[in-house]
């Protein structure tokens, strides 16, 4: 299976869609990068992910589709040789699986909502319930350079939206979450995780990414409740 | 590890508990059962899952606690010997935890929402979306035994609500979602899996789950948008 074409289907700007190709570039797999435009989705997206109809859809080989973010990260690092994504202890990989999954049930839900919906007290509710989230996040790092540890994992990759996204949300909404001063270690983490050469070669860039984002404000707005999913 | 003693932190009739509880039976783990009212937690929930203040908990040895069920399956699998719960080929292993995902994302929310709402569009919309994720389920599932094939694994226990509680939850709520007529793939499946030897002993006696769940009916109709997490 190692040696078959890897397809991912991503779209610009999607951090679910870095999730996926990050992990591939970390583990030097080499693929085809198929850009989907989200507002005319094509029948190659629809047909390989008819569930969900979104992206990252990873097609590896002849086999079937593989789909949701996370659940690619786990399938590149079981497929494929390379630097693992995931510790190899059971403990310490339940223990990744469970902040990536915190990541987006609690911190992207509340900072979501906290970023897009109007100036209100359930706004200022769910934006003291991101820095909630946010600070189990930056005690859960402590002094690693990574939430894998010495290198990026699973986790790492996880929260990338932290990293590179959240910093242009916040320049467009108008809402500040994380500072230097509140997030100390979240901050020294974003730095480095930016600049490692692999994720480097799969960020969006920011030009682009605000003129993305200020052209999807007022939509963000009218789904404020509604995280993106996957 | 594997002779650390383990203990499970759970709540009489919860659907989350017994993920964690089968997949111990299952793997021959020998555990300690200790049973939560969820009406008045206990110091040691509230310290052994300070972020969610949930169950099902799992202790093993003096390593930290771990929470969330399907990590804790995903635990349990990767930290014990015996009949693995998860298949080994990597393809499968990412199509079990796509599935794994779709039953608490997918199909629970509109499920609970099917079934606790009062009538209503809104309420009839639910109970369409869940036969249709359902639906997919069933076709899923096809003519095997279990969705793990010849054995019980991940997503069979991630399904189990289906099997067991979605009975009792639609004689409260006197709203119909599964029939034979329809659902026949999944029936026969359910009737398997609540006859499996392990699986009956640890799921709730029916008739005390009828009286459980009858004493929170008002309760589940006052959150019936916010369905139970984890």
């Amino acid at each position: 299976m190692g040696e078959s074409p890897v397809k991912l289907i991503s779209s610009f700007g999607s951090t679910f869609s870095h999730r996926a190709e990050v992990a591939l570039r970390l583990k030097r797999v080499p693929y085809e990068l198929i850009v989907e435009d989200l507002r005319n989705k094509s029948q190659q997206l629809l047909t390989h992910n008819p569930i969900h109809k979104k992206v990252p859809v990873l097609l590896h080989g002849d086999r079937p589709p593989i789909c949701e973010s996370l659940v690619i990260i786990e399938y590149v690092d079981e497929a494929f040789a390379g630097r693992p994504l995931l510790p190899t202890d059971p403990h310490a990989r339940a223990t990744a699986r469970f902040w990536a999954h915190f990541i987006d049930e609690k911190c992207m839900k509340s900072l979501w909502a906290a970023l897009w919906m109007e100036p209100s007290e359930a706004q200022r509710r769910s934006l003291v319930e991101a820095k909630g989230s946010l600070a189990l996040l930056e005690e859960h790092l402590g002094e690693r350079s990574f939430f894998g540890g010495d290198s990026i994992g699973l986790v790492d990759i996880a929260a990338s939206v932290l990293a590179h996204w959240l910093g242009v949300m916040e320049k467009i909404s108008e809402v500040t979450v994380v500072t230097d001063e509140e997030f100390p270690a979240l901050c020294h983490w974003a730095r480095r995780y930016v600049s490692d050469e692999d994720v480097k070669t799969c960020l969006p860039e920011r030009g682009e990414l605000v003129a993305m984002f200020s052209g999807c404000k007022e939509m963000f707005r009218s789904m404020a409740m509604a995280p993106p999913q996957q």
